[in-house]
């Protein structure tokens, strides 16, 4: 059987060294995008193009992305809030000393400084942003937000503005708020394992540091070289490891944030067990900077591994692939730390976009992705041996290979990663994340394709619309991509999705955003996940920390 | 070397039969404490005895337990709340309907029938409740809440009474909301783990369920025969295997609630990620029914693991435990499940009140326990038996027993959770339950046995009233138990603890409440472990949810 000799030898000649420092502080393959502004570059993260647009962002100026006030032209400016004024910019200036902490668009032209801040790296969003403010220290944050609550100036917080729904980005002329000048480790402890960080400290560099003390940050995602660690816990970023590591409510121990009135809640735990009181800091992670600005955070972070394998596979249907993610699960246990779906249209797409040469022969309808991360290599290999023997004597894989050293690791990871940053070749994508109980995840795929097919938007060549409907995503998680690469942005396609997918993931109890967040995309569309009730409490909690509204409006709930 | 040996061989030949149902099903010793009432009988949990009693509660008839409004004068009855009427009596039974679900003190005398639910099991706190409610719907809790709300009747949520600060008991005549009627598993997704229960399930009976599934409950203490689920989730309990399966925060997918005003929280989510919206879920774990009671929970449970070691060390310093620790993350890493700490005098005592002869001849200043959870025998026996050889060369151990069957897995683990059990022998402990981190940990200890020795408290015979100052606890989550055990209860003792302890945590940035919550007990003292601001935003949140104050009033915050 040609499929298991493919796996019989590989397996036990792949022990790569266990502390390899290439291991240790390798990165994943990151597509610059080749903005046209210095900080707005961003690595790829999962969903990478705007709708209708092309990927070819060195020809288009920042200039030409529309306007979120245009794209949204339900949204009106809320008159409460005051306009810029020079007193406010120079009680700014006065708040920050230093010249280069206040981009001023307010007393001079200074849009090509801004428009980084103002527009988003999807180059979807974009607002009307005059005024950027960058303090260095958790006092600059809280004399900057009491001011702004006191004189009534909406602001927008902004981290790595990496993020995809639009949270990050003003809407019209609110103050942005950018933490990037905050980018200090606190501390580290390596019996505990327990890092404190400024909040503007970039997730790679924390896990550089972290690599170094033998430990890992808990949370990895494509965005890593340009994403910040308080803009992650704000987001509450879910990523590739969510399976072996946990959420980030497990994780975060403590937040050093600011309220809108000027507080610093000083919550900075370094403590695993503390029992003295309601856990007010969870409220900010997925808060989305609408109640306050994270200035600070301790996490727990894990021992790294000095073991990790990376297969990839091929099986001919869904209910293969659940049957394997059960194997892996039970057989791979503590040390699975990635189990990755994409489907076969998507793999052939990729192939089609970017030339690239599939690790397997052959075609598949669907292809798995598993990662082991462990601390004894020999283990992890036996291990994995008795998973590929079961799976391929009982049929469950019809084939798969298994990376020998880290080129064919990343190899592998950029058949998973690669597949968000390519389907955008034919012109745009719509989006949908989303999660869904495993059994009928990959179902929605189908009945989106189904319901496409009979519309007549779906075919090869250019007079349709829809290039095709494919899947991916953590299946370790239940957390699914539904993307649909166009060679145009189309009203009949936007007909056919909306709110037909929203419905569908409602009736099938699953969650509308899984891990991208609300911002200003999902906003409208909450009442599909949470219930009235829900939504109505999570405004109680939004007016209580920000009675007045000003941070980051138009978005969230 | 006599102590190689020991471990030489019983490593190869301690493998288990991998789902033994034997195993699967396991529950370690659990002591029952013959309480005269049948619903409050528990099982011990981490810190049994109250001050100044003796362990003889066959002979104390529950009518001695001295009332909380004595223990502590200084709570007066809040005379917002109303009075107990024959109208609201009638009232819930015409919600409950049946006999059986109300226990009516007031019409009646039912003071034997009321009295398990008036006072906890380590017989400290005692109240004056004369009405019991046992709803078995959700709706049955939110019309009962509704109404105590709209008529200022004050409340009491409770579920095993298994708590150890006073929280789940009355302090006046406070009506108890009992779930224990609640108690239906809801569901079960074998592919995902996720079990939805209701919240008066007793901790066992969801483990011993999931056992049968091939899962675990990711929380395991002591009193798992007696406390409930949703009490668990509303303490934020701990407990043994923190360490490898994280806390409730991560663990816990959704919550249904009921707030004061009856409003259904229908937060029940079953997937692992969910980012849309404030997670307020978070607010109810660990709210010790302050803001609500929790009826049912949404539960990630992980898969329960074939291969399980326990083994006990005996180390000669507290430097020796540390390194000792760090070894151990280091080569047991993803299969060490709890890594727990007795000194030398907890386990002297133990001998002395309970006749036990320990697993280890001669006398060692430390003693660690160490349990591992994996998928695969052979390789934890090898990862095991990696460590053993290093921290016996390295002489970061003196001396060690592996067990080599489940018998002799219970009988190590008995010298861990007899400590609490036994040390009221002499007559009463003072108990401490703190977070410290690691390296200064067990410095409080030694600082408290100094100074209770320099204050002449300490000795051999009955003029002392303090027998020793001992530590133990879960080192894996740096969270010790200082226990004080004395022969009587004194002023002069108390006077050198409090509140010197709470001082010493404060100044050593740890927290004074790690896993038992805060009750009545601990209320007076969270300004040692949270920041004024912290506590005016915990009193602002629990002024949103609960305005008019009726629930579990005289506690917390």
């Amino acid at each position: 059987m040609a499929t298991a000799s493919r796996f019989a030898n590989p397996v036990r000649q792949l022990s790569r060294s266990a502390r390899s420092p290439r291991y240790l502080h390798r990165v994943r393959p990151v597509y610059q995008l080749q903005l046209r502004w210095a900080s707005a570059s961003a690595s790829a993260i999962s969903e990478p193009e705007a709708p209708g647009q092309k990927r070819s962002e060195k020809d288009i100026p920042s200039k030409t992305i529309k306007y979120t006030s245009e794209s949204y032209p339900e949204i009106k400016r809320d008159s409460r809030f005051s306009n810029l004024t020079k007193e406010h910019v120079e009680h700014f200036q006065s708040i920050l000393g230093s010249e280069s902490a206040v981009i001023d668009g307010f007393s001079k032209d200074a849009s090509e400084d801004i428009e980084p801040y103002n527009s988003d790296w999807m180059r979807k969003y974009r607002g009307h942003a005059k005024l950027v403010l960058k303090p260095k220290t958790t006092e600059e944050v809280s004399k900057i937000l009491k001011y702004c609550n006191d004189n009534m100036l909406a602001v927008v917080p902004q981290g790595g503005n990496t993020g995809l729904v639009g949270g990050s980005v003003p809407v019209f002329d609110e103050i942005v708020i950018n933490l990037q000048r905050m980018n200090e480790i606190r501390s580290f402890d390596e019996v505990s394992g327990v890092l404190v960080a400024d909040a503007g400290v970039i997730l790679e560099v924390a896990d550089n540091f972290l690599a170094e003390k033998n430990h890992i940050f808990p949370l990895d995602l494509g965005a890593k070289g340009s994403c910040q660690i308080g803009g992650n816990v704000a987001a509450n970023a879910g990523g590739l490891r969510l399976l072996r590591y946990g959420s980030l409510h497990g994780n975060v121990l403590g937040i050093e944030a600011v309220l809108p009135d000027g507080t610093i809640v000083d919550d900075l735990s370094k403590l695993r067990k503390n029992n003295t009181g309601y856990d007010l800091k969870q409220l900010f992670i997925g808060g989305e900077g609408t109640i306050g600005i994270i200035t600070g955070i301790s996490i727990l972070t894990p021992q790294r591994s000095p073991a990790v394998n990376v297969a990839y596979f091929g099986l001919e249907s869904y209910e293969q692939v659940q049957k394997f993610f059960s194997e892996a699960k039970s057989k791979l246990s503590e040390i699975l730390s990635a189990f990755e779906l994409m489907d076969g249209r998507s793999q052939k797409l990729l192939v089609k976009a970017s030339n690239k040469k599939l690790p397997l022969g052959g075609e598949h309808p669907f292809y798995c992705l598993i990662e082991t991360s462990g601390s004894n290599t020999d283990h992890d290999n036996e291990k994995l041996q008795s998973l590929l023997e079961d799976v391929m004597e009982n049929e469950i894989v019809s084939d798969g290979v298994l990376a020998q050293d880290q080129t064919q690791i990343q190899e592998l990871w950029s058949c998973r990663e690669g597949v968000p940053e390519h389907l955008g070749h034919w012109g745009g994508v719509y989006k949908y994340d989303v999660s869904i109980p495993i059994a009928s995840m990959y179902d929605l795929v189908n009945d989106v394709r189904d319901r496409m097919t009979k519309a007549g938007l779906v075919g090869d060549d250019d007079s349709y619309p829809v290039v095709d409907v494919v899947g991916y995503g953590h299946m370790g998680d239940s957390n699914l991509h539904l993307n649909v690469p166009v060679r145009s942005y189309d009203k009949r396609v936007e007909k056919e999705l909306e709110p037909y997918v929203y419905e569908w993931v409602q009736k099938h109890n699953g969650s509308i955003s899984a891990e991208h967040g609300l911002g200003i995309a999902k906003k409208p569309y909450i009442g599909y996940s949470r219930s009235e009730t829900m939504v109505k409490l999570m405004k109680q909690i939004k007016e209580l920390y920000d009675p007045k509204g000003i941070m980051n409006p138009y978005k969230y709930i």
